[in-house]
Formats: structure tokens, C-alpha cells, sequence
């Protein structure tokens, strides 16, 4: 059960390693870190470097892909060695997955026309720009497609998944060992909780809070 | 406002990524990822390595500490170079913080000593053993330590501790820009929720699930 997590320049550190955290307790899972080329690459803010063990091209058809997103992913969008990349391995794989933009790739890769999905709430629009249908869920599947929200969703949508794939009861023992029983100490994890206040100021913003 | 985060061989990801994603977020934070030596960290499943950017000795006084764990925490208890610089760092900062395992770290390193504290929950008598008194709590803060329960509470540690520095508009834009509002697909992250069965058998094979 190969897993292959794709990483590029200004990914979101969470959006990968909280769906990562999950699905490498897959029983046989074998998860690789891929990029264009293999070394380390920078998040979205230039403090943290995680390394691509291997290039693309070395893993050609993973059971389980992983894209994440991030401000890096606007660069990515016509990024024709990625996409193609995408399109192959998703051809092959069991399930494709993208937590936050990274279902922007997916849908520019022409991966999720006429499927339901979701993204970054900020980025819903994009999102429906490319034929898919956008929802207001936190983790969407479709078919062997699963797209999860902004970048803390990506969590969600790795158990959601480990109990697809490994059954309910190896996903609740994964949930005991990472002590996954959320406690946030605000409610303002989603635009329907959050105050107008804080909504309006995160979207005037930028589509992520950089600091 | 310097952060620096801990890494050492077989630490959990998420431990460190879960506080991180929220602390990188703090007006004017800047976070360096620290080990003994520079150079990637391999995690607890050696398919994941994170860099370190700097070493110890160039780190010596944080504002905010966060030591993450993992299975690797138990080769560094009596680390002296470790728990040397988590005694010195720790004098001078602002804000000392671990997740899981990690807070067995500052309690070899006499850090814990009388003070209330938590940790996974099936480390909470390791805990003990130092003199510290643990609690069931997810998140427990004394003074300026901040303790999480198990790997994935580290992002509720984060968002609190970025309350206390940031204020708690400024910890709300953080939680909606990173989507964080929680839906586990199961009910099984504590001890206290979990079916017993599942329980147990965590309990029988080790402190964590690796697969």
C-alpha cells in the first residue's frame, strides 16, 4: 500500500503531515514524500523544510495520493510536469486525495469535473471555476476522490480514510493513539461559527492568515 | 519572538507540526526547527524527515520552547546535552511547551518538578515518576509550561498559547484561517470514550499505534 504525499514551494506544513500522521498507520503502508525533485522543500512561510525522498517520476502509481495545499499552490496551476503527474497517478491509484487548495490542483489537473469536492473555504469559488461542484463539508468523497477543507481538515479526512481502508475498529485505535479528541479552546473554525468580525477581516485579508 | 521546536531521532510529526502551524502564525514569530545536530530528523516511522535548521547551541535562549515526542523521547532521557539545553533554554524563556511524550523531556530534565502537567495518556504515570503531578486535561498550564496530552493535542496547545500571546481576536483569524473546527469521524479519542476493547488493546501493545 504505497501512500504518496506531494509536496512543492509554499505547501502547508499541516495540510500534509496532519493526513500523513493518520494514513501511515495504515497497516503495510508505505508513504513516500514526492516532489519534482527529491531534497528539501519550503512551506508557505520559509521556516520549515520537509524532505521529498524521491522525484515524481519514481513513483509512478501510488495506491493512495495526498495533495496538499498552500499560497504555493497558485503557482502550481499550469505547471504542466505536476499536472500530467497528477493525471497518471491518479489513473492508477485507489484513492486520490487533496486536503485545503490542493483540490485546486486536482481540478486543474481536470480530475474533478462534475464531482463533488471542497477546499479552503476562501477557495470554494476556484474550485467550482473548474466544472466541480463545491460543498460546504469538511471531508467529500466522490467516487475514490476525497477532498477535505482548509488545512487542519486534512486530519479528518486521514481517519476518514485509515477506516475505509484498515476498518472502524484500526481507525478508532489510531484515533486512541493520537489521542485525537479535539478540544479547540475557541469556536471559530469554520465561516458559519467564526465572528462576522473575524470572517470579514480574514477575507479582506488574504486567502491564509500569514501572521 | 523567537520559537524554537525540538526534534530528535523518532519524534511523532505531528507533535511538532500540530503547534507549529498555529505559533508560526503569531505577529512577528519566528520559528527555527533545532536538533543537536543541523540536518534532517527522521520520525518515529523513518519515512518522514523534517530539517533541522539550526543547532542546539545556536538556539540558546527561545522565547517560546515546544518539545514535541514520540518513540524516540525514552533514547533521550538521559541525553545530558538535551536536557542540558531544555534546562538553559527554558530559564530564559518566555513560554515552555511540549506535546505527548515531550513532556517526559522536561521532566527528566527537572523541569516538572511540583508542577501540574499532562502528557499521552499512557505516559501520565511516567510523569508522575519525575515529581510532576499529571492530570487527565488535554492541554494544562503552570506558570509558563504548557503541557498537551497525546500527539494531536498539540494543535489545541498552539491555539491556546496563541491566545495568551496574540490575544484571542488574533487566535480566532488563526483557527478560521486554518479551518480548524474539528469532525472526527469517530468518538474514540480518549480512554474515557473509546470502547473498552480498543482500549485494551492499545494498552497490550505499546504506547502508540505504529501500524
Amino acid at each position: 500500500m504505497q501512500i504518496a504525499i506531494v509536496l512543492f514551494d509554499r505547501f502547508t506544513a499541516l495540510d500534509a503531515i496532519g493526513p500523513y500522521e493518520m494514513l501511515c498507520r495504515i497497516p503495510g503502508a508505505d508513504t513516500v514524500f514526492v516532489a519534482r525533485r527529491p531534497g528539501p522543500v519550503r512551506n508557505d512561510l520559509g521556516d520549515l523544510a520537509l524532505v521529498a525522498d524521491k522525484g515524481l517520476e519514481e513513483v509512478p502509481a501510488p495506491d493512495i495520493l495526498v495533495v496538499p495545499g498552500g499560497p504555493g499552490q497558485s503557482a502550481r496551476m499550469d505547471d504542466e510536469e505536476l499536472l500530467g503527474w497528477l493525471r497518471t497517478a491518479s489513473a492508477a491509484s485507489t484513492w486520490t486525495t487533496s486536503v485545503c487548495t490542493g483540490s485546486l490542483l486536482l481540478a486543474a489537473a481536470g480530475l474533478l469535473e462534475g464531482r463533488r469536492a471542497t477546499s479552503h473555504w476562501l477557495a470554494l469559488d476556484g474550485l467550482a471555476a473548474f466544472g466541480a461542484e463545491p460543498t460546504g463539508e469538511r471531508v467529500v468523497t466522490d467516487g475514490k476522490f476525497i477532498t477535505a477543507a482548509g488545512v487542519s481538515s486534512g486530519i479528518d479526512m486521514g481517519l476518514t480514510l485509515v477506516g475505509r481502508v484498515a476498518g472502524d475498529e484500526h481507525a478508532q485505535l489510531v484515533q486512541l493513539g493520537t489521542e485525537y479528541d479535539p478540544r479547540p479552546p475557541y469556536d471559530a473554525g469554520s465561516p458559519r461559527k467564526a465572528p462576522a468580525a473575524i470572517v470579514d477581516r480574514l477575507r479582506a485579508r488574504s486567502r491564509f492568515v500569514l501572521r
